[in-house]
């Protein structure tokens, strides 16, 4: 099934439902929306043609290896050369590298094409960029003026490497090994494991992030530094040298994004250590990595989005096409989209996706805020709405990502369980993303311990008063288009406010208990705010309508957020519910704990 | 990681809270514990130690066909010779064939067991026994004398023929044929598809059970008659004869089950048709099938459950050896076991799992007071009862495998995506059991039109009261070991009770509503009987616990049964709200369905 990039979609939300439009009148975004929907169109054309067509095959053949050398599946290697010769890899880049410096909320929706086409494949771009903020944000001039170009082109691809074999989430645990040499640069000795694009043969040269610990370093996160060790290294012309000590000893056999090769990286085997530059300053790894993790994280969030839209097409077009049974109404066999069941699965996909991506977006949004508003006060109360959002955008997305893929497959019947329809392999590319970048148990603890407490919790609560806002604006219409989406919405926001105002509480006096309900309460905001912001587009959407126009997308919006407020965000009373009673049963099991 | 199957906890479940007790006081049942549970030991024993090891291997290896024939994983055969030789394939068939007539509340036990050990190698007992109780309940005498002997002894496996390209849910569509010859057999010609086992190695000869339509039937499914159509004839004798026109043309590549053939079968492609032996009555056939398919719903109930248990027993394993990151109390690096949101994910991996398979174990204790009491009134109203709960059973179990193995590839981190680690497998094996034997969506539609009406409505109500009974006694108890369970336990029972109402008015008056809600009423009722069943089990470990005894596994039950009212049925009322407030949205959304 080919597909279609949601383009209308996505300038529709960031038109109605982002600062976008405020920050192109301020002169502050140098664009227009038709250069945004020509970028949107021109980025969803090759996504669909170039990229799409060869995610099967990519997931069939899968990566090998043979003495070190990946070998990534027929036709990356040309998907990616068009894609970076087209100028794709560089589009959220600095302009003095090369890059086009487009804001967080286009470029997330690129991020999303690239990667409902093929997940396997765009990860690798997600890794690239994830390594230019670093070394924008914390390299040395030197070391930028090496890489960054290069790398924002595409001709050099980055990885990031911080988890080994006893350091996955603590990586307090990391030991891997840096010495410094006489001439300023250091050699680094150990071995990293899960590092997506660590090795393959797509691009002239990797150049590797890569945590390790100096020799006199503190034990704990505050002793790791933050090196960049090429593959190849960098002559003075610019030039490929010699093959750096960083070899490939493995690929992993995953459950899914077979297309993407997962090595073991071993730095320093030979024995002189492989070659690397200090990133920013020593010691201070962790907090320059983070630059690099908080942005990946809301792309990880962005992939989720994607295999659930790409689901969610495959779905409709089965369900389209698949006769099956009478319904009211249907001559004959009906399609199996005429079946309220059916109607019921697709809605859901439909309504958790728009869901998922606006989460993204607004989180998106609130980074481009924070970097580009005038008003300092302005860019840090952005920064710290991100902050909040990046989590609960990972881990919603991600979740998303995974109940929709299964969806998917159902929809299917017995053909989704079949690997040449393609449902089952979306499931498999999905899993990963809540896992990886910090798992989403990490998302939700990260917001409840460190993002709830923001500003003693008036971050939060200004974004709730906002949520309600919106509730209290849909019902106040009154309009039967939304059904009972007003008041459904309204309960969910009181019901987060009300959670909220336990979790602050807990964060203080009671950390255990926290953590035990971090998960439901991250579901819980989710489920108030991603109705909220549906519903926020679906009024921009319903006052169009008023004034005379006829798309029915604008129909379609309403429906969607009318559906997500009466079907999905009405879990938010079990939530709170689990939020605030459910942490007891949790942390007074250890008689269940003990037995297994 | 080892297989240990669950006998105390089944054991526990069957003396507390099944009718065996009862039945066996009255001598209907001719089985004391001890036989019981030496019989689960043993069956435990043999699914550990001879089943469990090779599932691994059976799911990397797979099938192959060259010529027709299948070639099933290495030591699969074995383990299939083993298990016949044991005599584990007739424990449920009637002692006139050579079974042992165990009631279902055992034998459903030793289902999970050897399906939690390996669902591909359990399956195929699944669908001989399938075919086993259809040709009791309706084959003539000589066909049972020929067949019976034999599948219960395992010597021929069974089938069931029933799905065709056109004909997936909807059995109406089906177009195999069937002509009727001068000796009273008949020919058989089409083609069927996933067909479990339809061709294999792993014994001598394979009994299919096929549904095709006699030239001048009806239109539908009233014009579909059953057939036995054997792989090799059967002589006078009882010895094997000439390969019958049966043909495996192809096996499918699937997400899971990799061990298990799902075959394409095309019948009479030679020429003159394969020979077949009518089942029961011409154009009666789907009411035979349906005698094979609802055991087939609990077995796969059975199966959803039995693979949550693998994938909790593996996750626990898990948490408890890996190490990361600090906990209170715990010096150094903690077993990930102590990080409270771990312990969330594996309280409910092990709450889903006990909750599906509390629900398995009543529908199967009320089939056997069905079949066993000597009341004909009882027998009805426990007929009516199983007919109601295995809806529940099949998609609420094979949902919870779904969910509790995408959990278990949670705890697991990053290793849970790599394939070696066998988490990854639990949920590839598990996605299938929501789909075979009517898909949950057609689960829970049963369950709204056909079941919830028996009686207008009073064997729903008579079940619900019940429930709510349980939930006044663990509320009067007023024990601070079982938290706030009582109440949050019959909030669930009390909003099943509004949307059983509700749902019965709408399949009188608005039965595209009721349709539009099934899926959710459904999960509703599995939350409040879930909870409801959990906490009658643990009403009796309170009572042993209250009387002195200490194992720990009582206190481990309360806390289970808390757990899961607290965290789990609390999703009640969300869902209350989407079966009654929900469906509108569903059934008013033709533009978001026109666009996708």
């Amino acid at each position: 099934m080919s597909y279609r990039a949601p383009v209308e979609e996505i300038s529709y939300f960031l038109k109605t439902s982002t600062s976008l439009p405020e920050l192109m009148a301020q002169g502050v975004v140098d664009l227009s929306f038709d250069v945004v929907d020509a970028v949107l169109d021109e980025a969803g054309k090759f996504a669909g043609s170039v990229v799409a067509p060869f995610d099967r095959v990519a997931d069939k053949q899968g990566c090998t290896i043979k003495d070190g050398a990946v070998t990534t599946p027929e036709g990356m290697r040309a998907a990616y050369e068009a894609w970076t010769e087209a100028g794709w890899c560089g589009v959220a880049a600095e302009e003095e590298f090369g890059g086009q410096n487009l804001p967080t909320s286009v470029t997330s929706a690129l991020t999303e094409f690239w990667n409902a086409a093929s997940p396997a494949f765009g990860i690798c771009g997600v890794l690239t960029l994830g390594a230019i903020e670093a070394l924008t944000a914390h390299g040395a001039p030197q070391l930028q003026h090496i890489f960054l170009p290069k790398m924002v082109a595409g001709t050099w691809t980055g990885t990031m490497n911080l988890t080994e074999p006893q350091a996955g989430s603590d990586l307090a645990a990391l030991r891997s090994k840096a010495v410094k040499q006489a001439d300023g640069t250091y050699r680094i000795f150990g071995t990293k494991i899960f590092i997506t694009y660590g090795e393959h043969d797509i691009a002239e040269n990797i150049v590797h992030l890569v945590l390790a610990r100096l020799p006199d370093a503190p034990a704990g996160t505050r002793g790791i530094s933050l090196f960049v060790v090429p593959k190849f290294l960098v002559n003075e012309d610019g030039s490929l040298g010699a093959h750096n000590d960083v070899v490939c000893a493995g690929i992993e056999h995953k459950l899914g994004l077979h297309g993407s090769p997962t090595c073991t990286m071993t730095f320093g085997e030979k024995g002189e250590g492989a070659i690397g530059y200090l990133v920013g300053e020593e010691n201070r790894g962790l907090a320059c990595m983070f630059t690099m993790m908080n942005n990946a994280r809301l792309a990880v969030g962005v992939q989720g989005v994607a295999v659930a839209e790409r689901a969610t097409q495959r779905a409709f077009a089965y369900a389209k096409d698949r006769k099956q049974g009478k319904a009211p109404g249907v001559e004959g066999s009906a399609p199996i989209i005429a079946h309220p069941d059916v109607k019921r699965m697709l809605l859901t996909m439909r309504a958790e996706t728009d869901a998922a991506r606006a989460l993204c977006l607004k989180t998106a949004d609130a980074l481009d805020r924070s970097r580009l508003l005038p008003d300092p006060i302005a860019r840090a109360a952005a920064l710290a709405e991100a902050s909040l959002l990046t989590p609960v955008a990972k881990a919603f997305s991600t979740d998303a990502g995974i109940e929709v893929s299964s969806l998917g497959i159902q929809v299917h019947g017995g053909m989704g369980y079949v690997e040449e329809t393609g449902a089952a392999q979306h499931l498999r590319d999905a899993r990963i993303f809540a896992i990886y970048e910090g798992t989403n148990g990490i998302q939700a603890i990260d917001l409840v311990t460190r993002k709830l407490t923001q500003e003693g919790g008036d971050v939060v609560n200004a974004l709730i008063a906002d949520y309600r806002e919106t509730a209290e604006e849909v019902s106040a219409l009154n309009a039967p288009d939304f059904g009972h989406a007003g008041p459904r919405l309204a309960e969910a926001v009181d019901a987060l406010g009300r959670a909220t105002r336990v979790m602050l509480d807990r964060v203080a006096d009671e950390p255990a208990k926290a953590l035990a309900a971090a998960t439901p309460y991250l579901r819980l905001y989710a489920r108030a705010a991603g109705g909220a912001f549906l519903a926020r587009t679906a009024l921009a959407a319903y006052a169009e309508r008023a004034g005379g126009a006829t798309d029915p997308r604008l129909a379609a919006r309403i429906a969607v957020a009318r559906f997500f407020a009466e079907n999905l965000a009405v879990e938010a009373k079990g939530l709170e519910e689990a939020v605030t009673g459910g942490a007891g049963g949790v942390l007074e099991a250890e008689a269940v704990l003990a037995i297994g």
